[in-house]
């Protein structure tokens, strides 16, 4: 059996919400994991975009999750619910997380948990879970993403453009387009596997991506962008092109001109993760392990996360001021 | 064999184009089938609203297509290319055509052709392909309509709509709920197999769809309408909704928030039958033959289209006026 564990654990706590120095490190009581559930002793846990949001007060927690931040997490299962068969204490996992770990103690649905990839340390592992299942879901499932496809990646340098370069190389893209603000990104991007990168503050993405794909379009787009980019996106997409959506960070209003979408037959989806049932992302879950994780055996090079910084729990404002500067590469995590 | 061909055959010709008065019957030549064609004696012919915007000279047919009106047509088959081998002279057939429907004789390609399903007459069968071929595509093909779901039909009593609340009945809906001007349209939309039909001159479609749906909304939309309806059609779709779109009737252009979209994981796609490739066609036409053929047999009066009103050649003008008053139930048939 395992060891005793403590009566407390440290969290990050963002109390009522603001800047980046709102957080403070305060004790509270471990979280208990109901049935379904794991405890997991966090070892590394990812920070992510919508954690900004969450931290500004912007985007509460859904009923029933953590208070604290942290939607992913790595470490070691210390306790299992009742109806876990599947896991046991001792295994380390990598786990999306409802909230929560931005804390040395997390629990998480046993359906969302992973193994950790062979050859990934505990710190990559914890940059894995929110990427893989958002890009999973909105460019494979939603979009279909077949081999030979071409893909249009906005924020190509992001931790979700990185993994959606990575995993459509492993996945036999056509041409991976992306988007990026400056060459050093753009440099990161090709690195990664890209095969063009547009800087979006000097080209125009429509005219490049056509360009790149001997005048078709691409097949896929990822879009996190929004509103300025909503027809634009709809002139890049191939006939029976597919936009995805997976945010609006610079707003979800335009004028539009829909013709193009009937004419040329495109679709236009999207999602978010966390507000999706258990069971969904369960599904995602199990869709990754049969389909990804076996590549990381023989394509694991190509499916290592990049960790730009690590952070101590102590030093989350300055992990949060890095992503909210932009000027990071792939994944920020926290090292508790 | 055969009995010989005339060298001369009656069509209706728009000429330059223009109000329904444009049209007069000419003399052409017989078109010939090329090695993948057929060439029809037309019995009937269907009307559809393209037909009016190329008789107003707003949708030239597409290069190499026939330079008369007519997407559908039913009759014999006289003559058969070299690379045909699916139908033989005699047999009677519906058929999806490229134009030229409006005249006595018309090619068709081969896979474009389906048998006339027993039971109907071959002025019923010339008012299937149109809506069946863009309902099949359209709402069970690109929206992936599935037994039990609900859905959303404007435009309730017109040739699309009829088709599509009987296919809807026929695959087993859930809630079927259409858009119409008046009460007699929609009591016309409710004996064949509507369930809810609302007045959209004087109720509000979304509350109505949410109403009839426990609040859940449509699971498919099905619109023509466009631009003043697309921001509504994103509110009367359930999660996982879907909308496609087959016309702009009023208009393309809209200003729109498109965060349901996401935050409710829809998707927006659409179609227009003509534009397609020959290839589509005849896998659409496969698909008809697999799997709505066969209902024939079984439902028949539950797929019985309804024919509102006949027309001899010579009195084409009245057909296109009754269709632009939009006065009709269903279709309007050519009795060539």
């Amino acid at each position: 059996m395992s060891s005793p564990l403590p009566t407390s654990m440290r969290v990050v706590d963002h109390g009522a919400g603001g800047a980046p120095d709102c957080m403070k490190i305060a004790q509270a009581a471990l979280p208990v994991a109901s049935d379904d559930e794991v405890l997991i002793r966090v070892a590394a846990a990812g920070v992510n975009r919508p954690d900004i949001l969450q931290r500004s007060g912007k985007y509460p927690p859904p009923a029933g999750a953590s208070p604290y931040m942290g939607l992913e997490v790595a470490g070691e299962i210390v306790a299992v619910g009742s109806a876990v068969a599947q896991w046991k204490v001792g295994d380390t996992v990598c786990a999306l997380t409802p909230g929560g770990g931005y804390t040395e103690y997390c629990t998480a649905p046993a359906g969302h948990c992973l193994p950790i990839p062979t050859g990934l340390s505990v710190v990559e592992a914890a940059a894995l879970p929110e990427t893989f299942f958002t890009v999973w879901a909105n460019v494979f499932e939603r979009a279909r993403f077949a081999p030979g496809e071409s893909i249009l990646i906005h924020g190509g340098s992001s931790g979700i453009g990185s993994t959606t370069i990575q995993l459509g190389k492993v996945f036999g893209a056509g041409k991976i387009i992306v988007t990026c603000g400056d060459q050093a990104k753009i440099d990161y991007a090709l690195k990664l596997g890209a095969d063009v990168g547009i800087n979006y503050r000097t080209q125009d993405f429509v005219e490049e991506t056509k360009a790149a794909t001997d005048g078709r379009g691409a097949d896929v787009v990822l879009d996190m962008v929004g509103a300025p980019y909503f027809q634009k996106n709809i002139a890049a997409c191939a006939t029976e092109g597919r936009i995805t959506q997976i945010a609006f960070q610079q707003g979800a209003k335009a004028e539009l001109n829909m013709v193009e979408l009937m004419m040329r037959r495109l679709t236009w989806t999207g999602s978010t993760l966390r507000a999706r049932p258990k069971s969904a992302k369960t599904a995602i879950a199990n869709a990754l392990l049969a389909n990804v994780w076996p590549k990381f055996a023989t394509h694991l090079d190509g499916l290592r996360p990049h960790v730009h910084a690590k952070f101590a729990l102590a030093d989350i404002a300055q992990a949060h001021q890095m992503m909210e500067a932009g000027t990071h590469f792939g994944k920020i995590v926290l090292v508790v």
